[in-house]
C-alpha cells in the first residue's frame, strides 16, 4: 500500500511550511492521535493480510470475533512483546518486531504439533507513536504471515501512555485430527533431539549490546528475526515424538520443564551440541558461546523425545536421551536451569 | 488461596522490623519483582482455576499451548485494558478488572451467537506492581469465568515498564455447529432489538469522576462489573437474528457499524429507549441521560436485527427497525455517530 492510499487525517494533517530561504519541507510526522481508530485499520490491516484468501478462515477481521476451521480441536497460544523490554528501537525495526512475534507464537504451536490457522494481534500504543514504526510493523506481520501461510484473522487497538507500546498475539492452530505433543511424555530410554540452532539469538543480543554487530551478522539477524523449524513440529508429531517444547527460555530451562513434567532426567551430550557453540566462537568467547547454547533464550528452536527405534524427520539431531530421575545433566553432570525469567532478568 | 499457601520468596523476603517502643510491623509489600514467573504463576492460576474442570478443555495451563474441543469452527476475539486507560485504581478494584475482562471478550463471542469455551489472559507489568492487586485480578477473573463455566486454559506474563499494567484476554468460542451472526445481515424490513440496558456503564463512569458514585450505586457497579446478556447472543442465532453487535463503542457508533456492514438504514425509537434514560435521571440531567443512552461505551448490551415474523426470544426487547439506505436515525431523524474512539478520547 502506497502512501498516496492511505486514508485518513495522517495525511490530510501534514503540514507543509515555506520559510524564507529555505527548502519545503514537511514539518508534522504522522502519528497515531492522527488517525481515528478505523482509519487506522484501514491502513494496517491490509499491510498484516496481504491481499491473500486462506482456506480455514470462515470470518476475518471487522467483526466482533473471527471464525476458523478446525478438524475438531483448536491449540491457542500468546505471547507479548513491549518496547523496550523485548526490544530497543535501535537494534529491531518495526518489522522485525512484528516477524518476532509471529514466528514466536507460531513456534509454540509447532511445539504441540500444530500447524497455525489465525493469529489475532494487538496493538496497545501511546498516541504518539509514529503511524511509519506501526505501518512497518503491520508489514512485519503481514510478511510472516504470507510466508507461513497464517491470516491475521482479528485483532484490537487501543491508546497506552507515553512511552508505551505493547504488541501481543494469539496463534489459533490445528492438529489434523492428531494428538497434541505434551512436555509430559518424555520416557527413559527415549533419545532427545533438537530441530534448529542453539545460542543465536542470545549471542546476537549480546554483540548488539557491545556495538559489534558486523562480528556475526547471522546471529544478530536470527535475533531479530528467528527462522523456527515449524515444519519440524508438524513431523515430529507424525513421526511418534514422545515430549516436545520450544526454546524459548534458554535450552536448560525449557529442558528443565520437560524433565519435571515428564518425571525424568534428560542428559545433553557437550559434544553433540559443540557445533551450535563453535557456531558462536569467532564472535564470542568460549564461556559466552556455552552461555548462549545453553541458556540463551529467544531461539525457537524445537527440543523433542523420540522413541529410540524411531527414524528422526529429516532436520532433527540427537543432542541427548532421557533417563530415569529428574533434573537435567550435561554428559551425566548436573547444571542449573539458568535461562531467562520474564520479572527478573 | 490463604496467603499460607502462596509460595515463593514473596513470603520468605517479608521483613519484620520492630522499633524501640513500636509494635511489630511488617514493612515490605510483595511485589512482583519478588516471584519468579513461576511462582506468580502458582499463585494466580489456581486463582484464576477455581480448581474446576471442563469438558471440553483438553489441555489447559502449563505446555506451549492449550487444546480446546470445537464442533469445527472456533470463534476468536481479543480484548485489552490499561491501568490509567481503561481503569483506575482508585475506582476499580483489580478483581473489577478481572471481571470486566472476561465479561467485555465474552460478549463479543455472545454478539456472534458464540459461546466461550476458553481464555487466555495476558498481563504485562511493572514489577513493583503489588501481588495483591495481582491475586485481586487474578480472584476476579476466576470468579468470572466461574460463573460464566469458561475456563483459562493459558496466556503470558511479562515485566513492563514503570507503571504500566496491561492485562489481556483472548475468548475462544463454539457455534454449536451452527452459523456466526454477522455485523453485515440486517435486511430492510427487519426489526431491530436489544438485549440488555443502555448508558448504564458511562453513566457510572461520569458519577465517579463526579465524586457523586452514590447518586446511581447500579449504575457505578455496572461499570465496573458489566453482566452482558450472553445467553440472549445464542438465542438470538438460534432464532434466526440477521445481524448482530456488542455495544462497546456506544449505541449510534455500534450501530452505524451494523448500518455500514449491512448497507441498510437503522432507524432506533426514541420512545423504546426512554426507559433507559429514565433510569439513568434521577442521578443525570436528561441531556446527560440521553448522552450515556445513546453513546455510552462499555455497556456490553447487544444489539440485533430480526426479521419481522420472528418472536423474539427473552430478554430482547424491540428498539426500532431496518429500512433501505444508510446510517442510524432516531425517529426518522440523522443523528452523529458518537461514541467512543481509542486514540481520541
Amino acid at each position: 500500500m502506497s502512501d498516496a492510499t492511505v486514508p485518513g487525517r495522517a495525511m490530510r494533517r501534514q503540514v507543509t511550511v515555506r520559510f524564507p530561504g529555505e527548502q519545503v519541507r514537511t514539518t508534522m510526522t504522522p502519528r497515531l492521535a492522527d488517525l481515528s481508530e478505523e482509519e487506522l485499520l484501514a491502513v494496517v490491516v491490509p499491510l498484516m493480510r496481504q491481499n491473500r484468501r486462506y482456506a480455514g478462515e470462515l470470518l476475518g477481521p471487522g467483526d466482533d470475533a473471527a471464525v476458523v476451521a478446525t478438524s475438531g480441536a483448536v491449540v491457542a497460544t500468546t505471547d507479548t512483546m513491549l518496547r523496550g523490554q523485548d526490544w530497543r528501537d535501535d537494534w529491531s525495526s518495526g518489522a522485525d518486531v512484528g516477524h518476532k512475534l509471529v514466528a514466536q507464537n507460531l513456534a509454540d504451536l509447532a511445539a504441540m504439533g500444530a500447524v497455525g490457522t489465525g493469529l489475532l494481534v494487538t496493538l496497545a500504543a501511546d498516541p504518539q507513536t509514529e503511524l511509519a514504526w506501526v505501518r512497518d510493523l503491520a508489514q512485519g506481520i503481514g510478511a510472516a504471515c504470507a510466508r507461513w501461510a497464517v491470516p491475521v484473522v482479528g485483532g484490537d487497538v487501543c491508546g497506552a501512555a507515553s512511552g508505551v507500546v505493547v504488541v501481543g498475539a494469539t496463534a489459533l492452530g490445528d492438529l489434523a485430527g492428531g494428538a497434541p505433543v505434551l512436555r509430559s511424555g518424555a520416557r527413559a530410554g527415549d533419545l532427545l533431539a533438537l530441530a534448529g540452532g542453539l545460542g543465536r539469538s542470545d549471542a546476537g543480543l549480546q554483540l548488539l549490546a557491545a556495538g559489534l554487530s558486523q562480528r556475526h551478522p547471522e546471529a544478530v539477524a536470527w535475533h531479530r528475526r528467528p527462522e523456527p523449524p515449524l515444519a519440524a513440529g508438524v513431523d515430529a508429531r507424525r513421526a511418534g515424538a514422545t515430549s516436545m517444547i520450544d526454546i524459548s527460555d534458554g535450552l536448560l530451562r525449557d529442558a528443565h520443564r520437560v524433565a519435571r513434567a515428564s518425571g525424568v532426567r534428560l542428559d545433553l551430550d557437550r559434544a553433540a551440541l559443540d557445533v551450535h557453540a563453535a557456531y558462536l566462537r569467532p564472535a564470542l568467547s568460549d564461556g559466552d558461546a556455552w552461555r548462549a547454547v545453553l541458556a540463551g533464550g529467544e531461539e525457537h528452536s524445537l527440543l523433542a523425545s523420540y522413541p529410540p527405534e524411531v527414524a528422526l524427520p529429516t532436520g532433527w539431531q540427537v543432542v541427548g536421551a532421557v533417563f530415569e530421575g529428574d533434573g537435567v545433566t550435561v554428559d551425566g553432570e548436573p547444571v542449573a536451569a539458568a535461562g531467562w525469567d520474564h520479572f527478573r532478568p
